[in-house]
């Protein structure tokens, strides 16, 4: 059960035809659901109850499905007719996406650490007098606004967090606690989460003669409309260009994204990943958790990177990748059945 | 030498006969030590002198051991015989656990940031009016308390801490600083070091038509009693049901946990390991350091989880694996000689 | 073209003549430039245009060199007989240190959160009396400096960070935005970025019967000059002797160094690696992004480690290893090929 201490619904409950009509679902045909029923609550298939709404979206939870107590659950058009009695099923093309639409409507998105009772701006706050900051921004205890700041209207700026000199954020742009950035202009409705570090030195020294010198870092970071970035990242900033973090990409916690890196739009970026400097990630690539991609390499649209590998070279678009060093994920699939083969024999 | 500037002793010297007690070690038999001989400090097998205190427990440091100048030290009964001369041998069946007992009756455990000058409520914190605090708790300089926070009796809020709305900490609980912590209910006699982020959203997109739809998470995190979280560590809240981190878990620094983790009693996780979402690892668990968990696992108990080791299937319990992605460790140690032996044909 | 909101030059523009001085290059013999010709900024090869310096260091930007617009360039003396026509090309045997070098006289070392119209010493921020604090060093608000601490000369705290007690700093440090320090002594000249987290307890744990007994971290962290420390770097202090960052060791971000690992001079550490606790690293080593190096090893002076690759035996100077678990890197790439010719007899 949804703990009610942390999170509040925007209302008591849905009916089921409010539910078909944010989602864009529909019934199985000649169902004659009562179209009045009330939604109370979601949860997962194996807790869900009478009242509740879940969703079914992955063969992995066919059997939590088929026992599921759910009394209404998103589904495929496929399986709708498999779904157990006492389960309305709500057909949608896609169940994890009309499952998080609804669950917007439904709960407020409360923000990491409101503390309402303290003001908008807080007066524990430090904020420059040349910073500009828009209608509607809250601004937490703690943080520390630089000069010549520009916050756009509606934004969230988290307690303890750090905003250098001449930042730039848009509207609805919301930046959890302890986040420290610099040298960096935000678009709309990003989010940043708690720690992440943003604007920093890139990492470059150039050695000679038992000396390194450090190169200044002389560009900025872009994050553009709809990214969100996650806790502990570090993205630095670029050596003589920038680095760009594009529209709607979406980064997990602890990624670290090296100086001149261009991530393109909606690429989605899991836990742990690395990119060294300069390479250049296209559209809607999927990177997984652990993986690493080296320096000055081109990753194209849509490719995927398996968790954990690690790239040394140029991939294809649409390419899927795995391994150490990455190779196309079957190549790499069929290494490790012969190796094993390999030692099987000697058993 | 213990440097005394940053840590102090409970007291000048502890005698032989009180070490003994203290740590439920026994003598070599035929020995007449004096047991009055006093103990003043601490210090490696390599560095110890006359009146200090040392500990045997890995065949690694054999050759110290010999050669050591301690003039106490504890070890194993079968390594008694083989104290140098002038080496007192103090028996325990565990000589790294009596040697951490005995440090816990010497020393002080200093907080990270005592500021022992500050009062014990900063008049630099932020409190939420309706904050509850127990007796006999610190709240640092910088830290922001928000609202209907719970903490326990005796606990420690370090500086520039950030503790969000509802959190509910048990007594004896120690947060060092600049930690934010979210949806979250903890134990007590916790430990949670410097920067750890803890409740932030899970990682959740629904792809659909060129949009990722945030998924809102609505599960907290739950800590048990007498964990440790290392420093900088990320721990996501669970999508529905909770993340938990077990009773007794201790975990190094920079370690990420997914959405809906859950790690039982006793598991040991060393730096920078990865837990995807969803994975439940076992009891006393042990991961290596760098080591990666994919989501949706099951890690049996007592497994054991190799350094820098990929695991992408369920593990069973007691079973160690390593490698990526993760085998059983003997087929990996043999595959790897394999290896070796396929390219030194060639040469 | 460099931002100019966020960097600003020391001077609007160098001669000739002045970068040939400050760099110690020369011209190619038998040139004619005019020494008097201004240059007014620096940019990318691909964006340089006439009144721009660029540098042309590795082959792999070859094609941008012989395309270049730039109207000067940093190049090798062998390289210099094919710069375009239009490019004045400034002959250095490290064209890559003569960039930075010039670098470090043409634009400012900004901070990152300068906040200039906030004060030396900000009245937000919580400074212990026992403190003592150096002449023209800066402390930004939110900061917190604990008792006995000593800084230095012209260093700069920035906001939000902790220094904790009896810490020493020397002068000319830098230590970013949300950094927490303790139980350290650090050197002159210093880059600390943001977030890192230096002096926490190493992890040290004794498991009996079912108890994980916590072992008392009683070392320090030494932190020798011109030492530079990445953005969410772990540095945790020894156990009984110290953990030591050497001279001019320069870490890059989210660098997890374990208890007492010493690194000795010159040493440069990618992204992402980690040290696990007692490991010895030489002078100048190379560590690669996302490396580990498990505990205990030792690794000699001059040695290569290829990024994301996991040593767990020592490493003799001067080699270079790759893989998982590392060799020797030829042999690991003679293995990869091996291992694509296994499968492709398959296909």
């Amino acid at each position: 059960m949804i703990n009610k201490n942390f999170f509040r619904k925007k209302k008591e409950f849905f009916t089921l035809a409010e539910v078909l009509k944010i989602t864009d679902s529909k019934l199985p045909e000649g169902t004659n659901y009562d179209l009045n029923k009330q939604i109370h609550d979601v949860a997962t298939l194996a807790n869900a109850t009478e009242n509740e709404i879940s969703f079914f979206h992955s063969a992995a939870y066919l059997e939590q499905f088929l026992n599921s107590k759910a009394g209404f659950c998103f589904v495929e058009e496929k399986a709708a007719s498999k779904a157990p009695s006492g389960m309305m099923a709500i057909i949608n093309v896609n169940p994890y996406f009309a499952y998080g639409k609804f669950l917007s409507e439904f709960y407020l998105d409360t923000k990491t650490h409101g503390g309402e009772s303290d003001s908008k701006i807080s007066p524990n706050a430090t904020i420059s007098k040349s910073a500009t900051i828009g209608e509607g921004t809250t601004i937490k205890a703690g943080s520390v606004i630089g000069d010549n700041v520009k916050i756009g209207d509606n934004c969230f700026i988290g307690a303890n967090s750090v905003i250098g000199d001449n930042v730039q954020i848009g509207n609805n742009t919301t930046i959890n606690a302890l986040v420290a950035i610099s040298h960096c202009v935000i678009g709309n409705n990003v989010i940043i989460h708690n720690g992440a570090k943003i604007g920093q030195d890139g990492f470059g020294f150039a050695y000679h003669n038992g000396r390194l010198q450090k190169i200044l870092q002389l560009g900025i970071v872009e994050i553009k409309d709809d990214a969100e970035i996650g806790a502990d990242c570090c993205i630095d900033r670029g050596a003589i260009n920038n680095t760009i973090i594009g529209r709607q990409v979406k980064i997990d916690n602890m990624v670290q994204i090296g100086h001149n890196v261009i991530i393109d739009e909606g690429t989605v970026i899991a836990g742990c990943a690395a990119i060294a400097g300069s390479s250049k990630i296209g559209k809607f690539v999927q990177i997984g958790g652990n993986a690493s991609i080296a320096g000055h390499l081109e990753i194209g649209d849509g490719a995927k990177i398996a968790g954990m590998s690690g790239v040394t070279k140029n991939i294809e678009k649409m390419q899927s990748v795995g391994g150490l060093p990455a190779i196309p994920i079957r190549d790499w699939h069929r290494i490790n059945i012969k190796l094993m083969q390999m030692i099987k024999k000697d058993k």
